[in-house]
């Protein structure tokens, strides 16, 4: 049995990754902290896990966490960055949700989350986890900063366009316009998240800057070896979970030319969790809630020369704690969808 | 393995069996049946299944059927009664998920739901599916009438307050007021349940008279050996899955003498899927959301004589669907929660 | 033109006055105070106000209201009862939308709000804004707290039932269990008002005491001269508006005698803002939604002894703010429903 | 007073019409027709109507409306093609909610719309019904073709950029990536409408092609004299009103050159619904809803040569209903806002 930490464990993706690891077969809950929770049982805070979780909070220090194999980070940015080099020095591998080991360049790092990193070197040692472009890498990793969100659906939707010898598409003209349920903003209480002001409303947020912007950019690169420049417009949709990114790129004369229906399928053919839906296909966040796929659909409206792609994902899921377990199996070797089998939950 | 049929997998409660079958190790989906989409995959129409269930929809004859250990009727009612002699005396087990094997009293079954029941003896065999209150019954029924998705609710609610030797309770003037998700209603097109009308509204509905008020007279009399009479009104609560009962009842001297929270926990302290949740709580649907549990909480405010049940269940499953693969468990002699661990999925 | 202050303006219904005042031809906004804004327009906050509400907050003293005519606070409690005296004195009427002057009893009032009272006497002075039961008193009222959103939905569901010369009902075991939209619990940044915790979600809270009991026994004996005792659910519905109230009594020999129908028909047929549904009707909440009409039904179901009366309200509009300027249209003379014509926002 | 006609008063434009005209002070609603509902009180089927509009449904006959001054079809295609003609031979004014009047190309109707137009000649004499782009044709028109939802947000989130004399975009590469509520398909009963499969969803719809996409590339032409290509992706949005458009345009070097925030504010100085709100706003659909406000913004993120523009409106006010009445307006030389100055409801 893999032993496994949670830091942050008052989050959704903190309570997701409970929810997924509670059925994991090769996975043993070792320890959760929250400093303001000690002693709490977990399903105290979190009733649906009544009867399944029997652990309580600890203390958010190295001796709580020290006979783990592996710790997940559920932490606002900062967290993982404090504690992760005293863990991954004593052999302890690390799995960071939050975003201090996702951009390489630390000076973008504190452009956009306003703090140095503290970290440079093990920053230079940690993977990027988004698992289908990285696997490899995150098989030997000891320190995973997990792809973010939107990320992970706008890389997927890109990918198979990315990796062609020659470019298919303008790279420098990318529109991923994406929407999102409010779990995304987390559990931290905001009037901007309140029921009565997310609920029968729809808004853009983070028009003009959001970082996810860099990573997505530095993550296109990491795949197609060449620079990228998207305009990233992130929206708030009144659901709970779920992430659509509709993504619009202009076809060069060599992805005119380009079976892209074909291209796609033949991309993803052997990823358990990426399902290219048949052409003309809609797809639906209900239809990934819960699970961690990502279905994908490839469109060419009217002929023309702007590819339309859709992708979805459960940003609780494929976005974060799913994601975070899809690393996990792979780096302790086992099949990669162990303990991620549940069908989405719709309707 | 054990060879599963569905007749009618095209509404919620047939799409939510394939959901939770996928998952379960002993079961083999043999058959799905569905006169209008025969030869088309499932997951064409459920696309929340594809990668995972590959079978098409067949026929809705007794050849499709005939190679089944269990058949489960995810159908209106009238439909179940027409097929299931047949399956019956071929020595296949049927769970009917409608209403047709629930009322026990023909004359009741045509008053409530206006057409005359075809299998009067046959019906005489059915085992009421409220496992339960009839685990035993059910070990060995051919043929089951899966108890209602309120019914469960309700009846679960009041179960350790009617199986004492002496009444604790005014049985006469029970009120449940109980408030159903929409996906109560159906994959049915109708107006009433348009995302326009039902979204951002709240409504009572069949107060003069609904299906599940003899439903729930019968079971509660066949728990406690005495008549009872209640009021029930169900309402439409804007989201898809949940129904939490509040169930009022008057106290008489000896309920008045009873700790009530003691009495439910050693009630339900061998259930699974019971969860007596602790003094003062007050139990979300969310909580059970995609699980087979039943969460409940008993108060008795300011002292007085009236208690408050709070009983909160996922129509679709422990109302439906996971409660019919719990019975299938008990007819098949398998752990009672074998395919049915998931947690619920909040948020 | 009635010049108009309103204390706290950054929460729902003060936002809500905005709304109706601002086309309210009678009125004229002439101060709004917030500690924390002040300077900052208050469409800036409202962007729903924009291009017709031009005011900017200002501080919350004596001086920005002393020219107003009348001054509603929707503030939390304690805040009203800081400050009504002194505007009082000064001859401006005060509506409280709060809580302060609601309950008669000031041990009641500590019992249930945790604080003393510190104006026992202005309270003697004060009147229950219920408009349809207490009309007269309020016409030359200096002060008025104006009823909560439940009283006001339980109170005109109960009225016709009470005011006959012998009770119709048994008065001592009367259930309301009742719906809220989720605006209900405040504009307040607050965990369990998030939209991912309180979407796709149902739940009962305040089982075991709310403050709105004792206001509702409070206010029924108002009505009746007699003592009555209820069992009060609330519940959280998700949506952002609305009440519906679910109220069950027992009838006696003389309710049974009583066409009910007939009964809530004559005793509110001068009423502009009740609708008393014909028989049968099962009024949604949002056939009231962004109105000031309450919409009321009454059944008998089965015939039996237990009637049920369905109340809809706006929690905002009828349950707060649309009732506190129907209280000015009443004191200052005008049509009751000036400024308050503006039909239910359906769908 | 001004007699109005409805033909269609059973869908949501019908009866938003209803709630709008009841209290437009210059309006007599004269008749209202359909054929399934003769003779039942229009307030029957809209019950939020009650207490206000007394009027019956009449039949769908030439006899009915002939004594109107302007008659509104609120129809599926075809019908108001069918009707328009007798009514404007007979000098009463036709205002068509539905398509059959906007695109000018009988051959591109044909195509999207898969009927022949029964009337081309009157289609000739239609005004397009974009009352801020084609106002004075408006006063004097016999028949307008009220412009669709979504034209409406995308044309207005365009015009400034479209009206200067050299192009300040590439104006073949425009993207409206659109997000609309649910009652954009309006109130048929449908599978895919209903509330459990729309709501805790979103998805794209219409993707290969859609019928507002000509009507859009038309809409655009006629504002800036050119021809415009885009690519056009409505989604659906699990909320009943509202439609956010996000248009995306590349920059050229007169357009990079230019203050845009000036152009937008300085073109849309005088029209009273269409606010352009402050540098950096982030408007949400909530701030529309119920009213027949437009709410722009205009970002250029990183400074890059991508701009985006964000446009809310009311989908069944300024996008339906609304703009019907202010077309009203404008044809019968009314104040432009009369009956029509309801601030949003928010929340």
């Amino acid at each position: 049995m893999i032993k496994v930490g949670i830091v942050g464990g008052t989050g959704y993706t903190g309570s997701e990754l409970l929810r997924l690891l509670a059925l994991h077969p090769q996975v043993e809950l070792a320890a959760i902290t929250s400093r303001g929770e000690v002693g709490q049982p977990v399903a105290d805070m979190f009733p649906a896990l009544r009867k399944r979780v029997s652990i309580a909070f600890s203390e958010p220090t190295f001796e709580s966490l020290k006979h783990c194999d592996v710790v997940f980070f559920a932490t606002p940015h900062g967290v993982c960055m404090a504690q992760a080099g005293e863990l991954v020095r004593a052999g302890i591998r690390v799995i960071d949700l939050g975003a201090d080991f996702r951009l390489k360049n630390t000076t973008e790092f504190e452009r956009w989350y306003g703090m140095p990193h503290s970290e440079p070197e093990l920053l230079k040692t940690a993977v990027y986890g988004l698992v289908e472009a990285h696997r490899e890498a995150i098989r030997s990793a000891s320190l995973v900063g997990l792809a973010g969100c939107y990320p992970t659906a706008v890389q997927l939707a890109l990918k198979p366009l990315l990796v062609e010898g020659a470019p298919l598409i303008d790279e420098q003209s990318i529109v991923a316009d994406c929407k999102s349920g409010v779990s995304g903003a987390g559990r931290k209480a905001a009037v901007g998240s309140l029921f009565s002001e997310a609920s029968e409303s729809f808004k853009a947020y983070g028009v003009s800057g959001h970082r996810h912007l860099p990573e997505i950019e530095q993550g296109l690169s990491l795949i197609s070896g060449r620079p990228s420049q998207l305009t990233f417009t992130p929206h708030l949709v009144p659901m709970v979970r779920g992430i659509l990114a509709t993504v619009y790129v202009r076809l060069n004369e060599a992805g005119q030319a380009t079976d892209l229906q074909a291209l796609y399928e033949q991309h993803y053919q052997d990823e358990f969790f990426v399902d290219v839906m048949p052409k003309g296909a809609l797809p639906e966040t209900k239809w990934v809630r819960g699970s961690n796929y990502v279905r994908l659909a490839v469109h060419r409206p009217q002929g023309r020369n702007t590819a339309v792609i859709l992708s979805t994902i459960d940003n609780l899921v494929k976005g974060a704690s799913g994601q975070a377990v899809q690393a996990l199996n792979v780096m302790f070797g086992l099949p990669e969808h162990t303990g991620l089998e549940q069908l989405a939950l719709a309707p």
